[in-house]
C-alpha cells in the first residue's frame, strides 16, 4: 500500500525528534551523573544513542525510511531514490523534528526550552572527523543495501556508538541534529557559528560516499528506493 | 494451535516478574558496588533492564505477546487485538508477576522481603517525562508492527536502553512495573503518593500514540492480533 | 548430514572452554585496571561475558547445541532432545572444558595454572539467587524454543547480561562453569565447598522451569531435539 | 553479480581502515577522558571496537566478504574459498587499510599523522593471549559458516568484545591492525619489535582452527567461498 506524503513527513518529524532528544537529554542525564568523569558521562551518552538508532530505524522504518538526516536524504536523492520535492520536505520535517526534540529533552529536565549553546567544537580536527564520520555513516548504509532492511539498524546503531568514541567530534554527522543541538547549553551542545562548518563537510562527505558506492556496489539506483526510502510499498 | 488464557496469564506473570527483579535487583547491585557515582550504578540498572527486555520478549512473546505492560495491553485493546476480558486478565497478572518480582528482588538481596519506597519522583519535568517516555515506547511497538516479530525484542530493549538516560524520570513506562517498585526502598524506587500521577500520563501517552499510529500506519488494526498478542497461533 | 558424537562432545568442550575462559579471564582483568570501583569490574566481567555467549552459541550452536551447561543438558534430556548416553557425554565434555578454560585464563594472566579459590559464596540469599538465575535461563531457552534458533544466541547473552546484576551471586546458573570457577583465586572464583550447593539448586531450578514449560508450550518435547540440541541435521 | 577484483580490494582497504581508526581513535579519546582510570578507557575501547565491527561487517561483507585480516584471508585461502592472488591482493589491501586508518585517527585527534609506538607488548602471557584470541576468532567464523551470514557480525563482533578482557593482550587478532597500531603512540599502540611475534601466533593459531574445523564441520571447503568471501554473487 501507498504511504501518503503527510504519514512520510511525520514519521521523519518524530523520528528525528526522539533521535535528537536522545542525544541532548542523555547527555545532560550523563553529565549531572558522571560526577566529572567525562568519559562515564560520554558512554552513556554513546549507549543511549546507539541503542536509541536500533529502536528508532525499526519503528519507522517502514513508513519514511528513517533518513533523520538532511545528509541520507542527499544521499538517496543523487541515486534517485527520492524526488527533489519530497527531498525537501524530509529535510524540513527533520530540522523541525530535531528542534521539537531539542525543546522536548530541556523541559524534560527541567531547564528552559530553548537556550542556545555556548560549546566550541571549531578547528580543522574537528572538522576532518566530521568528514570521516559522516563518509562512514553513509558507507554503511550504502553497503548495507543488499543485506536485509533490518540489519540497517543494528549497522547504522553500531557505527554511531563506534564513532562517538573513534572522531574527535563525537561524531554528530547529521546536519539537522548539528543544527537542533544550537538549542540546549549542555553537554552535547554546539555553538551556532560552529555550525556551518559541521554542515558543510558532513554534506561533501555524503556525496563522496555516494559516488565510491555508485562505483563499488553498481545496481544501487535500482535499489535505492527499496533500501533507503520505504521497504512498505511492497508489503 | 491456539494457547490457552491460562498460559498466556501465566507468560505475562513470569515475564512481568524477571523485568521487575531486573529493574529492582540490578538497581540494589549497581548502588551498592558504585561507590557513590550514580552514573555507574544507573549505567549498570541500564544495561541489565535491557538486556532482559530483549531476553525476556523472545522468550515469552511466543506465548502471550510479552507485553508485560499495562499502557502496551490498554492499546492492543484499542487496535481490537485483545479483548476486554483478556485484557483485565492481562493486567491483573502483569501487576502480580511486578509484585512477585519486586519481592523475589528483595530477598536475593538479603532485605525484607517488602519495604515501601521512601523515594520522591514527582514534579512536572518528572511527568512530562513519563508521558514521552511511554509515547515512545508506544510508537517504537506499534513502528515495529510490520517488521519480523523478533525484530520488537530488540527495537524495545534499545528503546528504553535509551529512555533510562534521555528522560528525567528515567523512563518507567509501564504502570505495573511502577506500582511493583513503591515495594522496594532502593535505588530503583518510588514512593506511593507518585504513582497515580505517574500512571495517569503513562497511560495518557499510551493512548496518544495509539490515535497517532492508526493515522500513520493504516491498516494497524489488521494487524495488531499478530503482532502485539502472540504470534503462535499462526505457527 | 548427521554429526558424530565426536564432533559434538569437541564443540561442548571448546565451547564451555571459551565460555569460562571469557568468564574468569575478564574477571580478573577488570579488577586489575578498576582501581578499586567493584562496579565497573563487574561490568566489564558482564559485558564480556554477555558477548562472549551470543559468538559462541552463534558458533557451536550448529555442532552440539551449544549447551555448555550440564543443567541444559539436563532438561534437554527430560524433554527427549538427548539420549541418556550422550547427555552424560555432554557433561563430561562441559566440566573438563571449563577447567580447560580456567587454566587458560590463568596463564593468559601469568598466574599459576591452577590455583583453588578462596572466595566465599555462601548463604540463603546466594542459594535462592541460584535458583531464580538459573530458573530464568531455562525459561528464557524454552521460551526462545518456537522462535528462529539464532535468537537462542541473543537471548542467552542479554538474559546473562541482565542477571549478573538482578541476582546477588552474579548468576552462575551452570554446574560446569561452577566447577570451573574453583580453579581459580580471582574475581570470579568460588571457594571449592560453596560448590555443591550451587549446583544443587541449579539442577532444581533446571527441572522445576521444565516442567513449568512443559505446561506452558505444550509441544515442546517435539520441538525439543531441533531447538536445544542441533539445527544441522535438518540443513 | 560478479564483483570486480578491485571493488573488492577497496571494500578490504575501506573496512579495514574503519576497523583501525575505530580501534586507535577510540583509544586515545578514552584514554583523555577516562581521568586515569584505565577500566573505563578500556571499556570505551571495547564498545567502539565491537560496534564498529558490526557496522562494517554488515557494510562491506556483501561486497568482499570482510576479512579486514590477513589470519581471515589466509585461512579462507587454506579452504579453498579464495585463490592465491587475490588472497596477496586482500593482505596487501588491508595492510595500506590499517596505515590509513591509523593516518587518519592520529589526524583526528590533532596528532603528527604517524608517531611510532613505544607501548610494550611482550612476554608468553601476551603471546599465548594472542594464540588463543585468534584461535578463538576463526572458530567463531568457521563455526557461524552454516549459519545466515548477517550473524556472522554479530558472532564476531561479540567475539572480540568479549577477548578485548578476557586475553591479556586485548585480542589483537589481527596481523594487520597489529601493524598499523604501530603507527600510533597511544593507547592502543604496539612498539614496532614486538610485532612480529605477534604476527607469528596469529597466523599458527589460525591454521590451527581451520584444521580442528576442517574435522568438526565437514563440508566447510564447499562452504568456504560463500561464507567468508562474498555472499553478493549468488543475489
Amino acid at each position: 500500500m501507498k504511504i501518503s506524503p503527510g504519514r512520510r513527513l511525520a514519521a521523519e518529524f518524530f523520528g528525528t525528534a526522539f533521535l535528537v532528544a536522545a542525544v541532548i537529554g542523555s547527555g545532560i542525564m550523563g553529565e549531572r551523573l558522571a560526577g566529572g568523569n567525562i568519559a562515564i558521562a560520554l558512554l552513556t551518552n554513546t549507549i543511549a544513542t546507539g541503542a536509541a538508532l536500533v529502536a528508532l530505524i525499526l519503528a519507522f522504518g517502514p513508513v519514511s525510511g528513517a533518513h533523520f538526516n538532511p545528509a541520507v536524504t542527499l544521499a538517496d536523492w543523487m541515486e534517485g531514490g527520492i524526488a527533489q520535492n519530497a527531498a525537501a520536505g524530509y529535510v524540513c520535517a527533520q530540522i523541525l523534528g530535531g528542534a521539537a526534540g531539542a525543546i522536548a529533552a530541556n523541559v524534560m529536565f527541567g531547564l528552559p526550552a530553548v537556550s542556545i549553546s555556548h560549546r566550541a567544537r571549531s578547528g580543522g580536527a574537528q572538522l576532518f572527523s566530521e568528514f570521516v564520520a559522516t563518509f562512514g555513516l553513509l558507507c554503511v548504509i550504502w553497503g548495507c543495501s543488499r543485506a536485509k532492511s533490518e540489519m540497517v539498524a543494528f549497522a547504522v546503531g553500531g557505527y554511531i556508538t563506534a564513532a562517538y568514541w573513534f572522531t574527535a567530534s563525537t561524531s554528530f554527522a547529521n546536519p539537522a541534529v548539528t543544527i537542533a543541538r544550537e538549542l540546549s547549553d549542555t553537554f552535547a551542545g554546539i555553538q551556532p557559528h560552529n555550525v556551518p562548518g559541521f554542515i558543510a563537510v558532513q554534506l561533501a562527505a555524503a556525496i563522496v560516499a555516494t559516488l565510491l558506492f555508485r562505483w563499488l556496489a553498481p545496481g544501487l539506483e535500482q535499489r535505492a528506493k527499496d533500501v533507503v526510502v520505504s521497504h512498505s510499498e511492497k508489503d
